[in-house]
């Protein structure tokens, strides 16, 4: 997945965090399963984005942001994803994290929103 | 910082997930400040750990947790992490969303806990 960043609306909203270490097989598969999860999961009632990342050393952290936790019930329950659960056990992760957390406040940042500096006029 | 798990006690606890993109200037200065972060984060009250992690393309996760929303305040108001904040704000950061929430249930799975293939007595 490229480098970006989930548009949630404004808090509270819930967020998925996913904390895992890859094994070292399955790689192509892997790839190809972690993007059908995003395709999949946005299509799911009440996704509100993903923002995912992996080092090289096979520690990755995804975070999912939902409306509310039937969601995220929901999408836990979708019969292909549950597949999908079954193999990364089964072949892909060495250990995870999976953690549901209610988002309370955020704040954002960007360069491109940031003052200049001072002109003298 | 190496690929690790943090370990906070049953749920509820808090979540500050900050998801950035980095700028392509001062890698070395940044990774020193990013262990420093992580060092003067493990002595603030109230710290339960850190899980984090950057892929090649410059965006990472950095996600922190906390036994309440008073020590996450009171890291925040850490005058070295104020200072070294700014200086990511000038430099080292493209964009970043940073998000406080509370855990509310967490699950973990391990490849060594798991039970082995069924073995014929």
């Amino acid at each position: 997945m490229s480098a970006s960043f989930a548009t949630p609306p404004k808090p509270p909203y819930y967020a998925v965090i996913f904390s895992s270490l890859r094994t070292d097989q399955g790689d192509d598969a892997y790839g190809e399963a972690a993007a059908r999860m995003v395709e999949l999961a946005a299509q799911q009632p009440g996704y509100l984005g993903v923002e995912s990342t992996r080092g090289a050393d096979g520690f990755g952290i995804t975070v999912s942001y939902w409306i509310d936790e039937a969601s995220i019930l929901g999408w836990k329950r979708n019969l292909e994803h549950t597949a999908i659960r079954e193999r990364g056990r089964k072949e892909w992760y060495q250990q995870f994290e999976l953690r549901v957390a209610k988002v309370e406040r955020a704040y954002g940042w960007s360069r491109s929103d940031a003052p200049r500096s001072p002109v003298h006029e």
